[in-house]
């Protein structure tokens, strides 16, 4: 549970987990993603309580991440459908399933399998590669503050007289 | 804030929530990836309370993300260091950051910048590819139900007759 707000912190990180909300949020997004419109799909999938799905669901559409829109065959009810920046949201989404499928994945195997969809096979590893396509191993790629954050160790403060 | 345990649910995006624990963890692990390893510099950076930061350490090793080791410097105090499985992460990390630097940055710009560290160049956005390096379009990636999970729409009911 988070014990105060993220949304005044600097890092793109903090403030994009203060966006998205909670972990209901991600599991939201994911099964907006499986092609789920509706509550009681939302409902039925996650196994979440109707007030918590609710108020979850609010704060996505507040957020711009999912829209309202009107049912697609004309019902009276509403959807939910993802929005450009919910949209942008998918290398995260699948980051967490991959690492899940390799980490700590279920005895009956992963309850979904992301694919070129040309080729069926699975997709690769969502990692860091060279704009170029080539990938990267983790010590070429190099994290550093800027804007006035940091530094966080003394070492670091002895090399950044900042 | 979590209503029940993700840990038997069967989607690995799931379960890589409730392994992780929760937004702070990521912060955390965040800041391990920029060269945090004391339990002062992690709790100066985030502003978190000592008791909360104690307890998600204390999960993170649980987990395997972080181990603790002597301290470098031959010092009395334990540090923390990511695991192979914790640095398995950095693609979640930066895809998190890359989304926040989007869509929803600081006016003061980011607090952290992802390179290639050879060139300096900004790191390009963590993307779904083919194994050849190429990008992929969002619908070029193909999302399924499979082991015996889904579907949760009509739609899918109809079409998968399992």
């Amino acid at each position: 549970m988070k014990t105060k707000s993220f949304s005044d912190m600097q890092c793109s990180i903090a403030r994009t987990l203060d966006h998205v909300g909670s972990w209901w949020s991600l599991l939201i997004i994911r099964d907006a993603m499986m092609g789920a419109r509706r509550f009681k799909h939302f409902q039925r999938n996650l196994g979440i309580a109707k007030n918590t799905l609710t108020s979850r669901l609010n704060d996505l559409v507040a957020g711009g991440i999912l829209e309202r829109v009107p049912a697609a065959d004309g019902y009276a009810h509403e959807e939910y459908v993802l929005t450009e920046r919910g949209r942008d949201l998918a290398p995260v989404i699948i980051a967490l399933g991959q690492w899940g499928d390799k980490w700590v994945a279920h005895e009956k195997g992963p309850s979904t399998v992301v694919t070129v969809r040309e080729s069926g096979e699975p997709l690769p590893r969502i990692w860091p590669r060279r704009a170029d396509g080539e990938l990267l191993a983790l010590n070429e790629v190099g994290m550093r503050w800027a804007n006035g954050a940091g530094p966080i160790t003394e070492t670091q403060e002895k090399e950044d007289p900042s």
